[in-house]
């Protein structure tokens, strides 16, 4: 991947390691969570500020692969990239690596919605551009 | 303690047993707080009764107690007491047993709030009822 | 659904409800682990008694869809049926269920592999009677 | 305090705010405890090199006072001071910080114990060298 994919560094709790010695498996689903607020925030779109303009978003789909665990003190990063882009959803690729190697990959699809209630929505422009192309 | 005081079960989820075999220190403040949820509900009060009716609780001090760590599996249940009530706190004595052995005490103080965010409360008679004379 | 399909119940802790006020995406995953040991124990194997005969099971797909949102207090019951046999692995088919409607589905599969660190095994026997026929 | 008191920072996750919008309490434990091992850290200690040399040690009291809810996306630090140190046992002190502001303080008493299973040890001197004197 090239260098200037967006990555998110995450520190393991250790709470977060169960009896295998590896970072129990939902807990990464916590942490791309907290890539995806990451990458809107690197893009220059806070959460906050996104549902001040009153859109927020609901993740209706997640795929995930776990290659190996990881441990408590790994420098684990999440890199994540835009991979598809619809009219109301969007699907986000995330790689949670340590050093070179490719851990546990996932692929979560949203759909943006009004934050009134009312449903989804088009993807605005002002998240559109957040996002990107697709890779 | 006699045979009537509440008792609350939990069941251990994998996730929250750690790298040691046994259950991670902070979970048990999580059942502390499902068991205060139950023991109002058993006295007749729904949490979402109270608040319905303009009350909530604020957590401002726990002291627990580790003496023997609980493992997945074990049959955990706690016992949950009044042990002070106050004009606008009260505390409750939490025991986490496994059998008749107690493995982890607590004693958690609570603040009464009005729902609206006026701040503390004297404690209604409708929640004095349910919480009962101290131990 | 068939009347005999393996149901778990589920506590849903006050903690595992987020800002929205629906249960946060991750946990249940940690669900579906409960229910998964919880399957096999109802099917006469006991998880450590699966690892005393030296063999483990291994995460290494799932597939999650989130329908509508669980609430603190929801009767939450989770389905669980075998969905595919492989040689060394299989998929289990989670459905995560309030009352009658179903609010998260979910796909997993496992790999079958020995205690000993030496890699995937052949499901033994004693493992395929307990998840039963594909559905 | 003086500007050399160890601080360890916390990123809060979405997952760890509840439905009234701040920090579920519970989650101040697991982020004391990762403080306590940033701490040895600090000190020239990691945890494993700890362990590596037969020591490791045991959670046995916590009392923490919450004044303040910490929100997500707040600045949390925590600060980590030796507070006593006994024969086995030793008295850390957390205060978890936004700003200049103390929003939860907590005391954690931890008994150092023999990896082999054997129970409580005397604090061995390069242990007592990381702690430092008591404040």
């Amino acid at each position: 991947m090239s260098s200037d994919v967006f990555t998110h560094p995450v520190t393991v709790r250790y709470m977060e390691v169960d009896q295998q010695g590896v970072v129990f498996n939902s807990w990464y689903l916590a942490y791309f969570d907290d890539a995806f607020t990451a990458f809107l925030g690197a893009g220059g779109l806070p959460y906050q500020a996104m549902m001040d303009r009153g859109y927020d978003v609901q993740l209706v789909h997640n795929e995930t692969t776990w290659r190996r665990g990881v441990r408590w003190g790994d420098d684990l990063r999440i890199q994540v990239t835009t991979a598809r882009l619809g009219t109301t959803s969007f699907v986000l690729d995330f790689d949670a690596r340590v050093g070179e190697e490719s851990y546990v990959t996932a692929s979560t699809t949203y759909v943006v919605i009004a934050t009134d209630g009312t449903g989804k929505r088009s993807i605005p422009d002002f998240i559109r551009d957040v996002l990107g192309e697709p890779a």
